[in-house]
């Protein structure tokens, strides 16, 4: 039984494997069929923070492969009446699989180390290995091949740039950030991706102009993120100068295209022009988060993993 | 790709298709056959109002024809975090079908512009057409043959009369409404019908009796709607001469039935007497919610529309 | 058709027959089989107060089953802006089965009446008759032959205590309760379980010890219950001398499990010495309340019930 709260925790074959069983769904349903793999089996969702994507795309890949979910937001009290070691056993008895959406990732580890079925990781203030496989697959099914390429991360280096950038390190794709001082990686984080990948290609920057260039995609992310609104004032004001707009992509590589782990604040982080034009794949990339999710719960649940 | 925002974009022919879908499931159903011709279809439902009718009659219609649904309520607060455009075109990567129940209007066209999947009206302040068609398929099934005959509507010409009058009118029923002064139907409406069904028959007039006088279906609503509390005293006062009691109902035709889109406000626009008497088929007229959805949800994802 | 909201209406026959099932099920299950007997059915639940356990096991059980589940909790004010009649005739339209959990008995008791589907009680101020069946399934799987045996339960003669002592008296199981003075049973119902159940054999003391002795079982529940918060102070004092520790378990039977409804306040009625110890199976009885309601539901839909 395997666990995903990292992507640490997923070698770049399984991370290769996943992406394989993902494009043989994907294939499938666009042909009309959706073999129902996961039959009678259940996916139990526990979320303290509210959620659409990840939870709307979780709960229809499971559909799709005709499971069950269980949304249990955080009015549930989950984990609050009682030991989370008897909640999490008992939970465990009653479901195939569970997804985590925690403040602190630290709640998804405990509630891993009691649980009997495997726990995925739907968000926590440290990771979003989801987002970052789904990201890394529309890279691939826009570019082929990513060996050597560069993915551009123009923003706050927060829980999608860490799992991005250790997504890019397994797959051998270069990361490069441009993030204004006070929003880096912490130093002790980049040193574990290092000792997981020391081949990791890693270029930090102030500079999004050199992030970009060259670069085969261009990746930002909102610059207030849910909880942070009372820094609001101070995060617009240090990330200013590090919008995507159309000046900026025209540093990247000509058939670059445009990622977004949404949703958007349009004329902030990225204005209109890039996130609907040509380049943009935000959409394609949002469906990713189900598809890619379905071949990850399949490899989870089948002899493989 | 259809959209059922009202029943102006759906024709007699198309009505009637539909209805013989509903009739065909329901026969089987009652035959104990639920046939999945929609496993591993998912149905999104986005729901501005509390609801429990319609709510649950759209999920167990999906459920028995092998598909899920996603229920997201007011708390989600979809379509608040981010523009439409970008919400509606990402739900739409994940979910083949979504029903929407707004405040106003205006939120559904929005929805129906921007997602790439059939999106079906679940009640807005000016139309509910999933209910209209309930109504039509069961006065149907109580009467046969329904051209040339008479529905009387007593009460406020609301949501459910406005979609009441274009079903009528598309299905050539005569449609008599009863209502007091200040709740009549908005003209520009009435005649954007008559445009679309220069032969629609309708009798507007202050009289109750008049309205039902042979009628074969006697149909009224709640005088205070959702959200209309506060003018509770003012609307209780306007309408008193227009409950539907049994004096009321011996002015209809001998085969008469009684219709509500419930809930029932027992004692005020309604007696027990009626609601519970013989000619009352509201029970009927609740479950072809259900059935009639199924009909619509079938026709919209196959290959007809 | 038939309803199942105390012990009352399930004979020890029909017991018997809904743990076969049960057991069945669980051997499938265990070998990987999720037989669909319930494709296209639903189970409405119906919850005037939250909970995990009872809703999770339900909707679990009724997906692995190939059925489908819609969760109503008070936010959607069921039953309060329609008269009970209605709703419950209406709801009965759409689903297959409901469950209720609500405050007052008398509310599951008119949803019966009112409702022309089958009615499972999942919880009132009076009764637990899942709870009771999964405790017996339980100690059944322990012990295997039960009659003559004896479950000893330590602590408030609630609604779970009175489920157990109809559950025992029907299945000729000895049930020896010790409680504080004002935490008995009423003397009215122990009075209906002998008129049920003339061999019923009841033991009622102040002394846990006595209680305890030679039990094959000893169950205990939180001295404070959901909504009892006010009372903390007085309960815990009441309870002081009820606790299931390591040394009352040792005056049971040297065969005894230790079973607990959860969730558990560690440290209150039992000692994590118990909870985590070889003789506690209260995880496999969590997980049995999945599996006897599966049991019940497939008995409440078939053709025997």
């Amino acid at each position: 039984m395997r666990n995903v709260l990292t992507l640490f925790e997923l070698t770049a074959a399984e991370i290769e494997r996943i992406f394989e069983i993902t494009a043989d769904l994907k294939t499938a349903l666009k042909q009309g069929v959706r073999e129902p793999l996961l039959a009678g089996r259940v996916m139990g969702l526990l979320f303290e923070k509210p959620s659409l994507r990840t939870r709307v795309s979780f709960e229809t890949g499971m559909a799709q492969l005709g499971g069950a979910s269980l949304f249990l937001g955080e009015d549930v009290g989950w984990g609050k009446r009682e030991a989370m070691s008897d909640f999490a056993r008992v939970l465990s008895q009653y479901v195939d699989v569970l997804v985590c959406r925690a403040k602190s990732h630290r709640t998804v580890e405990e509630l891993a180390e009691h649980a009997t079925c495997p726990v995925i990781n739907g968000l926590t203030d440290q990771s979003h290995p989801c987002q970052a496989l789904a990201d890394l697959y529309t890279m691939r099914e826009v570019h082929g091949d990513l060996r050597g390429r560069k993915l551009a991360y123009v923003g706050d280096a927060n829980n999608v740039a860490r799992s991005l950038l250790l997504a890019c390190a397994r797959l051998g794709v270069q990361f490069a950030i441009a993030s204004p001082p006070g929003y880096d990686f912490d130093e002790q984080f980049v040193a574990r991706v290092k000792a997981a990948e020391p081949k990791a290609d890693l270029l930090q920057t102030r500079d999004p102009i050199e992030a970009v260039r060259g670069a085969a995609a261009v990746y930002t992310d909102v610059w207030v993120s849910m909880g942070q609104e009372a820094q609001r004032d101070v995060r617009v004001q240090a990330f200013s100068d590090y919008q995507v707009n159309q000046a900026l992509m025209q540093q990247a590589a000509a058939d670059a295209c445009f990622l977004h782990c949404l949703p958007a604040r349009r004329g902030e982080e990225v204005t209109d022009e890039v996130l609907d034009g040509p380049q943009s794949v935000v959409v394609q990339q949002a469906g990713n988060r189900m598809h890619v999710q379905k071949g990850l719960i399949v490899w989870l649940l089948g002899d493989e993993a």
